[in-house]
């Protein structure tokens, strides 16, 4: 064997991401991209799961007036294949209690105990949490959201100050575009770190190394 | 009038995106979320415009094997509405000349001369330089395609080391995640610095402000 991994995996891995009404786009297709450009090089699955497979709106129900996109799911929760990575994006639509919250919530209680890592960005946090998996765990969270996600699920040991925070397997991520940098942390730690390196440079972006950087918890009083 | 803008357009405007097979995810996406997240505050319309209305793919036919995701247009070039702002994401697909790139390039061309502003991301702009809309004018692109962007399009004047130029009414970014930046930059300019700073933040995104920051250039050999 000429080559040792950083940290060896059995690949190809198979990574699925849950989407939900009001999902924030950049929340998805930040990760996605990474993946996306992974797959060029390295042998990877990939499914998109949603409540059903109807076409997946990034508008939430809260914000009729807002414009959005349209994503086609590949299963619905019922029919997921088994997954080694679940995405979790967060937005607007994590909040309050409708049906599908519910299913996507279900979804992750029941897909966790299978997986080897669950990677969440922003409010994704709040549904790893009310699924119950992020008890007496750290995590952290969108920050501008940091008071409701405390109030939601007190029994998270929630990190102010980070961009991103693993605790075992699961990678959380402060708001939106940090969820760039947790999937290239997260790649670096399984694929290694040159592998990491050429995506975010092919994507020509600066990465956040440093899991403790965070301007934002300051900006928001954190 | 209790408010001036900073540089008053008649408002709503109404945006479009120009998607085709292999458009890479985060061209679109980067920018996007930043329209979405503003769609929250300020009136906008959003068309997503395509050869067909069959969900378009981010997986470029030139790898086969690659994963990606399937967007639903809500227009064809045919039956596009309107637009004041046109978003031209890059990505494999623009490489080549099918017949789904020619009919992007000839919805650009079409279409420039009704808008307002054309942003390009990426390699997107190799598809206005096809389209001739760029003939003499400065722009820049993926700074890892930038042999290739010369060869196809000399006419150009070319700007190695730039996150971003304008040239009148035309935003041009360099590769992938440097769209978020061209469209933040751009919302400063036509919503005001205030905007662009909330939206940024919301997203918990650190912006380069500096049009001409671009380490990618000097890694290049630009």
């Amino acid at each position: 064997m000429y080559h040792i991994d950083h940290n060896p995996e059995p690949k190809p891995l198979r990574f699925g991401i849950a989407l939900f009404p009001g999902f924030q786009a950049l929340d998805a297709f930040g990760p996605l991209d990474c993946i996306n450009v992974l797959s060029w090089t390295d042998s990877v699955s990939l499914s998109v799961i949603a409540p059903t497979l109807e076409p997946m709106t990034t508008k939430s129900p809260a914000s009729p007036s807002a414009v959005g996109q349209l994503v086609v799911p590949t299963h619905t929760f019922a029919t997921a294949p088994p997954l080694d990575v679940l995405l979790v994006p967060g937005g607007l639509g994590t909040r309050g209690s409708g049906p599908e919250v519910q299913k996507t919530i279900a979804f992750i209680r029941d897909t966790y105990p299978h997986l080897k890592y669950l990677i969440t960005v922003c409010t994704g946090s709040g549904l790893a949490a009310r699924a119950g998996i992020l008890d007496g765990r750290k995590a952290t969270t969108n920050k501008m959201a940091w008071k409701d996600m405390q109030a939601l699920a007190p029994q998270v040991n929630w990190v102010p100050r980070a961009r991103w925070v693993t605790d075992g397997n699961i990678w959380s991520s402060s708001g939106v575009s940090a969820g760039i940098d947790v999937t290239l942390a997260w790649i670096e730690e399984v694929y290694g770190k040159e592998k990491a390196r050429k995506i975010a440079n092919g994507m020509e972006y600066s990465r956040h190394e440093d899991p403790s950087w965070d301007p934002f918890a300051e900006l928001y009083g954190l």
